[in-house]
């Protein structure tokens, strides 16, 4: 698709279209030709020049991508790596020390939020007020009538239910604010109790099955505002909003859930439906296999998304100590200091060390080395004709069987370090889901393929077989089924059938150098 | 429209159900049974008691409505008073040391934050980081990459346009934030130079001007979400949502507008017909008639919602020195500080008092007083079986004669303290603009009538025709246009007739008392 000549000139890159300094355009939408033609173009060797009919000549960079579909949104579901319990393992965990000293740490533990919507950390000083620390070397603290933070322990008179001894079933804070604070840390100081266990649960997913289960729940729930409110001494608080958040693309982008806030609902024809559809995602939410749980300790601090996780309590033995300190921040803080710590590296050139690194070590028991191989799987797909995300997955789907930079991630535990989950994460610093969840998936296609396409499994070389073994053998039916049901499944497995085709040591091989401007194309584009 | 027993049940208020200190609820939806029905229903004589089937005795307040229609939504449309600059007339201006001695006039000025989208507050102290001080008495800073204020002055290497000497279109500020900070203050330390005046527009009212001129180019901007970006040393953040936003009536609630951020927007075949949107909406919100002009002095400080008033500035002098220092806040905390003043003064309790005293005062040369001419056009409305709210603009349009409680209005300039608005701008403090808004155009719905209506003026008061002439006149043709394109003008022209009955002191009046329900009925329920 051609970009219409308004666009590129929108788009104008002179010192006359935008501000040196700042890089901020200098002209408003009405300021340009309401009817303008292309009339000349060419590359001036550094960039685009674009001569309109209305004399200007434009400047773009040639990068400049004119992309199709919907507009990336890392707020929106298909941003992130949805999750159940089995499928995330233990909880994503860093350790503050390593999070301290090593940048690379930071940015595991800000994707994790980012993609997977919350992290651990461990081994936070136990410290009042620590919190506050924590919230402001990811983002900015965002204060409220509670304060900057709020205790959670047994009040005598507490004015929220978080401040008794009560279970607590899955939630997500604050919903009569709006804005709602997006980002929510609780740093444990005690947990002496018996019981006060915290769950966590994926309110995207949770959102999704029931989007698959029950649609017309699903869209009661996104097209009714509900009002929540709060009122304590000092303050009163109102805000109405839609349970299930959804953009113009009807992309789940917000949940907002908590019964113990929930005003009373308009009284019409539609009422009955919408109790029944608030029924429905309640008993989502409340599935086992849902949940997440992680019992605090001393110094652990969680770092979740509130428009996205929602998180619960067990009951606990008010003689017990208890005591978490709690703060809230938003999650535009932290994407910015993602991206600052990001933009430091390029894609390419990390992956093209790497490549000619580590890269050139055996493959286990193959005849090619690991760069070989990945090299090889890339180009079977660009060779097929995928598109450039898979391309990328393809080339890509077995870094995790590298070291190097890579070994800062050995300290998220919880994945068993798993080559396909390792990759997956690492590479999430610079690739949207559609690359990353490919390869997260592409050791999980292996054992689907044994078990849906009879000769598959005979085709595989015995290395691959050796370590099917070691995988869990082939999947299960229910394994098969949940398998199917993520939307990354179609292109895991084809990222598969070329991996199991890319060990010849016989075939020509690419250069990484090959890919570089295809991975520019989606690390600059935030497609 | 009966309530199900399910809602009965979910807004049940015993303290089985209800924390007793928290007021939350302690059950889940998915507590309550799937199938429930009312077995009996009674009248305890403090409040209503039903018998569910489960055997669950509920406990309901009296006043517990059941509301139709869709949910009063501060933040939406239908809860603001929207405005041309002619509307409008000059600011609403509050006096500081007045908002710092008097509740009543920092009602005032939160209410025009809420409802006009902004006041300006005059006399501030000229004082570094004053700013801040004003922001932490409505609500709470929102820190940001710019930190707790920024300063908005010529800088050599600005990294925003704002701080250079340019001239700036309407515009929302930090769209590339989400959630985007929903307050902004700007506090004048100095405004020497030549140039630098404000601009501001009303986003809501010219979104509805879109709507209603190019409802295609209207859908169109509320189903693109757009990127914004902004990028420096310290910041990499982008933000992807609409530029109209609407709640799922279709209701507008956000407006993001700024050509300085905008990031390159997808390409496809709806390319052109976004910027043809763009452009008619960047068309409307530069039309002169939309835009309030305000010049700054030293001590201004304007606060404004930064989800709807877009603010502009002309170029100036870099030679003269102008320094404004401005923070965010968010709009929810000012709502609740709102909340927390106004709850403690009771609608109908302050009424009673007016209408028992000041309302005895004579009614400008009719033989009946203030009180019984608004009383006697309540009772008319009522008569005529017209909605709650319809009723109460009735029973209370006139409130801007008396003095007394409203005196603190005073402080409003702007209006001139004709009687509509100021009675209009006080009852904004319990009432939706349903009742206030009927209230502010009475006085226009009289010019209207003579200029629509033939018999209309012969059958006006001695007293009515004398005002007439004060208040301008019959409308002109574009005058009449104007009124009609309010949604409340068909509300306003009912009060008006009702009014212009309501002078016979023969008539049986009734006593404030017979509608105190009826106003406990609409300030209860935020209708």
């Amino acid at each position: 698709m051609r970009a219409p000549a308004i666009w590129l000139r929108d788009n104008c890159h002179c010192p006359e279209c935008r501000h040196p300094g700042s890089g901020q355009k200098l002209f408003g939408v009405t300021d340009l030709p309401e009817h303008l033609a292309v009339e000349d173009e060419w590359d001036s060797g550094t960039d685009v020049r674009v001569r309109f009919s209305d004399g200007h000549v434009g400047v773009l960079p040639r990068g400049l991508a004119a992309i199709d579909g919907p507009p990336a949104d890392d707020r929106a579901e298909d941003a992130k790596r949805t999750w159940t319990r089995a499928e995330l393992g233990a909880p994503p965990t860093v350790d503050w020390t390593a999070y301290l000293g090593d940048p690379d740490v930071r940015i595991t533990a800000l994707s994790s939020v980012l993609r997977t919507g919350f992290v651990l950390l461990h081994g936070v000083p136990v410290r009042d007020r620590q919190v506050l620390d924590v919230a402001a070397g990811l983002g900015f603290v965002r204060v409220t009538n509670y304060g900057e933070l709020f205790d959670v322990r047994v009040e005598d008179s507490p004015v929220n239910l978080a401040f008794t001894a009560l279970p607590i079933t899955p939630h997500t804070d604050n919903p009569y604010r709006d804005p709602v604070p997006t980002l929510q840390l609780l740093h444990c100081l005690s947990n002496a109790a018996e019981g006060g266990d915290s769950g966590l649960v994926d309110g995207f997913h949770a959102a999704a099955i029931l989007r698959a289960e029950d649609p017309e729940a699903f869209d009661t729930l996104a097209s009714t505002p509900v009002t929540f409110a709060f009122s304590s001494a000092d303050a009163v608080l109102r805000a109405t909003r839609p349970m299930i958040g959804l953009d113009p693309y009807a992309r789940i982008r917000e949940i907002r859930f908590n019964n113990r806030s929930l005003q009373p609902v308009p009284v019409h024809a539609g009422t009955a439906r919408f109790y029944a559809a608030y029924r429905a995602f309640a008993q989502v939410l409340l599935r086992p296999e849902l949940t997440l749980t992680v019992r605090l300790g001393p110094g652990d601090c969680l770092v979740f998304d509130n428009t996205r996780v929602l998180h619960a309590r067990t009951a606990f033995a008010s003689a017990g100590e208890r005591h978490l300190q709690g703060c809230y921040a938003d999650i535009d803080g932290l994407a910015s200091t993602f991206a600052v710590l990001t933009r430091e590296t390029s894609a390419a050139d990390v992956l093209a060390a790497l490549f000619a690194g580590e890269g050139a070590a055996d493959y286990l028991g193959e005849s090619v080395t690991v760069a070989e191989h990945m090299l090889q799987t890339g180009a079977l797909a660009a060779a097929a004709g995928a598109p450039d995300h898979l391309v990328a997955a393809a080339l890509l789907h077995d870094v995790g069987h590298l070291t190097g930079p890579i070994s800062g991630n050995e300290l998220m535990s919880g994945t068993d370090n798993h080559h396909d989950d390792a990759g997956a994460d690492w590479l999430a610093r610079w690739f949207p889901p559609s690359v990353t969840e490919p390869v997260r998936l592409h050791v999980a296609a292996k054992r689907y393929l044994c078990a849906v396409d009879p000769g598959y499994a005979d085709a595989l070389s015995p290395a691959s077989v050796y370590t099917l073994g070691l995988q869990g053998g082939p999947m299960s039916e229910q394994e098969t089924a949940a398998f199917e049901a993520s939307p990354h499944h179609v292109d895991a497995v084809a990222v598969r059938r070329w991996d199991d085709q890319a060990k010849d040591p016989a075939v020509p091989t690419p250069v990484f150098g090959d890919f570089t401007t295809l991975i520019g194309r989606i690390v600059g584009s935030g497609q």
